[in-house]
């Protein structure tokens, strides 16, 4: 009998990028971060040169019944524009990658266009290029081109034993917006949350603040989710970490609703993904200033847990003083 | 009674592609070439960034029962290196957004990836980045990056009345061999022609070449179809063209195999498509040296026509002496 061959579910998105990293390794000088995060940096002198992609496909990341195309337009960009963000640097240009299905009424292109163009424009962004296809499915791959100072830029890697961890906003809103959005529609009262799921706002200001006055040591975007993304950080910065559980920033909404949509509290919170915040890592003498630049920018951060070394790996502390080290960090495709 | 709605089999590829370029208009004055050209191009000193991006689906461009994996890999970045070699640029880097099937065998992804590899390496390009994501059908974007001396691109505009019109290589091989593939299988003897669709090789160092050495006015990569393309090189060049039928290249495989398949003798050599060979046009002055170029590239170049006056829009001669305007021009998705 010949043994089941391996499939995707059994290595998990995670598995399969790991596996791509070992089949194709980098020897290029100029090449200063390939795979590993979630923006390439080619080196351009003194600047450096930006490239993130994600792709977009109906049924997996959207459906039509709730995203509207104007939603969509300003989503499919937005997505990427964090990522630039969370280097601390100025998105530029993007090439945009459509699928369409055959049918697809005129109105939802132009709608889709008029989003894409409205988050383009506050962003100050150009669309230089793309690709149109025949698809099944609607799919968008968007590749967006940003710059940076090198010197300024922040990675994955960079964390170092007794930073603090510092997240931007309140995390979860998504999440919940989207399961609340499944399960009972638009409901009255849950719109902010709901928003938070079709509308995110990339932290670009933010991002490059934080770059530019060098506070950070490391930093990433929480799109996957809390638990996994700092995971991701801590990874690449060969660190563990301690979050603890009552400092992390929920929403009044969130708080008002989370129950019954869900027994655990901090479920979503945790591992929901989406939110579109900055996690980053700083030394202890900046915690007075962060305060500074959570005012002049008016966008909360939080400080939720610090930097350990390696061995202590990923754990959460309860508000009981109880630490555990979650088994299931978040989503992961094909798992 | 409501009327109903446009959608996008009314207005085709070229028409959606002709809108969304009036619904996003662009100032940027480092931006040398926007939208209307398979590569965007953006001033950096004097070298200039090349950006390209193309979309494949499963079931649309390829399908798996007959293109495997290790082919599909090579033949994603072919696709796209030969847009970079239709200006005459250098491709550099590349990322690939890749949407998989929960249940694709590990084999499948790692013979794409050995094979994705394998071109990489040919063409001295390197894989930056990317995003994986759970799909229904195969979706490979990649987008790809390359530089040039502004000086040296070619564009689709630019061609001259009076220009010689050439091209490389043989057409329609690629479009007889897929035909071959759907409707007999691999049948022995037509291997070349199924190759040519299969496994196409983009004309890098021919473009670079054309380019460093100024001898072209315009220049753009066959993968429409050889009216479809040259349509368009007219188009932004704003000029017509005449071609003569029996000056088109065909190979002997070609000749040997194109009835019973086809009635029109000359149909997948002007609409095929996916030739990936280079149409350009030069003054006549240096029609004494392209045949020196084809010798030392060991590379068919063949002389198909001339640019007239736009008025003359684009028709065809005939052995007979007649000629005519095609209606239909090529493949166009949505149509």
């Amino acid at each position: 009998m010949k043994a089941k061959e391996k499939d995707l579910r059994e290595i998990g998105e995670f598995g399969l990028i790991n596996r791509i990293r070992k089949w194709i390794t980098s020897s290029d000088p100029a090449l200063v971060q390939g795979i590993g995060d979630d923006v390439a940096v080619i080196k351009m002198g003194a600047k450096a040169l930006l490239v993130t992609t994600d792709i977009l496909i109906e049924g997996i990341h959207f459906d039509r019944s709730w995203l509207d195309p104007y939603q969509l337009g300003r989503k499919s960009l937005a997505v990427n524009l964090s990522d630039i963000a969370s280097m601390g640097g100025i998105p530029k240009y993007f090439l945009i990658s459509i699928g369409l299905p055959k049918n697809l009424p005129l109105s939802f292109i132009s709608s889709f266009y008029l989003g894409l163009k409205k988050e383009a424009k506050q962003f100050r962004v150009e669309l230089i290029g793309g690709d149109t296809s025949l698809s099944q499915k609607i799919v968008i791959n968007i590749c967006l081109l940003g710059e940076g100072r090198k010197k300024d830029l922040l990675f994955r890697k960079g964390a170092r034993v007794g930073d603090d961890l510092f997240v931007s906003g309140t995390l979860g809103d998504a999440a919940l917006g989207l399961k609340i959005l499944q399960e009972k529609g638009k409901i009255i009262g849950a719109e902010g949350l709901i928003k938070k799921h079709l509308s995110p706002c990339p932290r670009v200001e933010l991002g490059q603040t934080i770059a530019k006055h060098h506070w950070a040591t490391a930093m990433i975007d929480v799109s996957d989710g809390l638990l996994i993304d700092t995971s991701h950080l801590l990874q690449e910065s060969g660190v563990g970490a301690q979050v603890w559980e009552n400092r992390i920033p929920l929403s009044r909404l969130y708080r008002k609703w989370v129950h019954p949509f869900l027994k655990d509290f901090f479920q979503l919170a945790l591992s929901g993904g989406e939110d579109y915040e900055l996690l980053f890592t700083a030394p202890s003498e900046m915690r007075e200033r962060i305060p500074y630049l959570s005012r002049s920018l008016k966008i909360p951060i939080t400080h939720i847990g610090e930097i350990l070394p390696k061995k202590e790996g990923l754990h959460i502390i309860r508000e009981d003083g109880k630490n555990y080290s979650p088994s299931r960090l978040g989503f992961e495709h094909f798992k």
